[in-house]
């Protein structure tokens, strides 16, 4: 069990960042991040999520063009931006991740079921991407506000790639935070049956 | 940062459990897991997870009757199997939630919106609902194969909350693993621009 300073480190005094330190991300940094969160579960081990990892000045002002106001600013001072995406043909790589089984049958052919399990499963894996970044004593500012499609045309144009969400990466500036929003009760969220 | 162990411990060492210890998972625990869970960064704290703890007999064979063949004795074998579902209406609750805005407005009228924030933002608590369990020194066994609308008719009815995935908790038998299946390079899943 891990100790509550590490619980905070992860959970409880762990925050969205908007403002970010002028201190580097390293290439090594990204790949730690990668070589964590690739071991988080997903469904039959489909691991659809492909990452972007923006960090040029070029690039990123190409992905600033693609996000709503309010997210421009900080996307641009940010060491490095993330688009988490998914790529919609992962059944592809399932003879390689899955291989004691034909799991690619399971999808073929059921766009709804191929849609959904993208979808939550490259959500779940940017989950593991935001916690292993914060376990790696980085902070993270995750973003939905952008033009996804604006995003698919700049960043994954001719490939099955679609992006899922955006995330800031780097050492937040905790001076300029917020006061924290309130959660819902356990009550309000959850029952024992 | 958090030492190899503990990152062992959340991603590195963990693993999907099948076989569970006769040891019982406590209220307390639970309530642990979900008071780590919720600081999780979700879109405007939006929070849609609504998660049903499924621990009697009773209640856990009308689970069981709920998930494919192959699901059907790990979940019985498990102390808690945890339906993570999400709140359809999630957006009433941003007054509370997200108070320094009329968010709520954001929403409403806007059924894609809606059904894309409640599905991303439920998978993402889903998967901190997972690195939480696993903080805490339990062991996770999640799935996607059951029949979703039998879970909502079973468990959801007359709310507006419905099933995205469900998980077995408690301690794994660690005896009873199957070799680890491979993970995509960082090469073949990310990129640095």
């Amino acid at each position: 069990m891990l100790s509550t300073e590490h619980l905070g480190t992860l959970f409880t005094n762990a925050r969205s960042h908007n403002e970010w330190l002028d201190k580097p991300v390293t290439d090594a940094q990204l790949h730690q991040i990668y070589d964590l969160m690739k071991w988080g579960p997903t469904s039959a081990n489909c691991s659809p999520a492909r990452i972007v990892f923006v960090r040029g000045d070029a690039e990123k002002e190409k992905l600033v063009a693609c996000v709503s106001a309010g997210n421009a600013d900080k996307t641009r001072a940010a060491p490095v931006t993330a688009i988490i995406g998914m790529d919609m043909a992962f059944y592809d790589k399932l003879p390689q991740l899955f291989p004691h089984a034909d799991a690619r049958s399971w999808f073929v052919g059921n766009q709804p079921m191929i849609d959904a399990t993208a979808f939550r499963n490259s959500s779940l894996q940017g989950a593991y991407f935001m916690v292993a970044t914060r376990a790696l004593g980085l902070d993270c500012g995750p973003m939905s506000g952008f033009d996804a499609e604006k995003v698919n045309a700049a960043f994954f144009a001719g490939t099955t790639v679609k992006a899922n969400f955006i995330c800031n990466i780097g050492y937040g500036n905790a001076e300029k935070l917020f006061a924290r929003s309130p959660r819902l009760a356990f009550d309000e969220a959850c029952k024992i049956v």
